[in-house]
């Protein structure tokens, strides 16, 4: 079950929703195994449009390549579900809709789908700002919605820690 | 309270990929107010990854125009909230996912926002089929989360509604 209004993440958003209001940052998604769940989670506060410039949900390969400019090659070598792919795509998204961070999604949320490489559950997180772009892996569990939830949480946790990294920073 | 299994969407939903995976048709999705929802939607169920490509949410102005082509001057004319901004819409997504259907929302979610013309709850749905592009506007009513689920039930109704129809055709 995948609640919108899920208190665990009512504290990250507004905190994530009041800086980047304050500090003027502005902030893109790309997604796959959640499928626009993440952009649907920033949007869910009023006055989210003062901080969020929109998102791609990048669910085929094909927009990974032709819209965000995932490099046709990665996708062969690594697989959609890699860290260089979430890499790629939180870069390209930041480039396309001119953001200041983004953010990036790509798993296995199952119930099929899953290889002894790749697990239902293993999901791959990327992070543009205005200084870089870093990536994680996170093996997750759950049913097909827990884990689309899950990776929300984490994709969410990352974000606001970089902005929060790099706010504090401005201040200095 | 918004929740993505809600059982109101679960037979539209599974009625569209049965429909949609045999048929081999590819569906895209443009996304305003509801910034991810109906995309988060239609990869609710496992093995959606055969007939939807993805979406764009375009919450900011500068996103609907820069990606999904609508122009600038119906943005101004009409209004980002406009029945002629929801075709723009669903017929850039369509064109530029290269989709059989599309389908897009754009609408006033409230809680503020609202004006005279265009008070909160007035959601504009554009779709596209191979046989062109139509649209619908609505009065919905509720709160913020209550009007963006509302809005999914609009427009995956019409868009279910509008794949049945042509398959049918095809079949005749």
């Amino acid at each position: 079950m995948f609640a919108i209004d899920d208190v665990i993440f009512q504290e990250p958003l507004r905190e994530l929703q009041d800086l980047s209001l304050s500090h003027q940052f502005l902030i893109a998604t790309a997604e796959s195994c959640t499928g626009g769940l993440l952009s649907a989670l920033l949007t869910h506060r009023p006055g989210s449009s003062g901080f969020f410039l929109g998102g791609v949900n990048a669910y085929a390969n094909s927009v990974k390549s032709r819209i965000l400019g995932v490099p046709e090659e990665d996708l062969k070598r690594f697989g959609a579900v890699s860290t260089e792919v979430a890499s790629r795509m939180a870069a390209g998204v930041q480039h396309l809709f001119q953001s200041h961070f983004s953010c990036s999604i790509t798993g296995v949320a199952g119930p099929g789908g899953g290889t002894p490489d790749k697990p239902v559950g293993l999901v791959c997180f990327g992070w543009s700002t205005p200084e870089g772009t870093t990536f994680q892996a996170s093996q997750l569990s759950g049913s097909r919605e827990e884990i689309r939830a899950a990776s929300c949480h984490v994709a969410l946790s990352g974000l606001l820690q970089r902005v929060k990294a790099y706010a504090h920073k401005e201040v200095l």
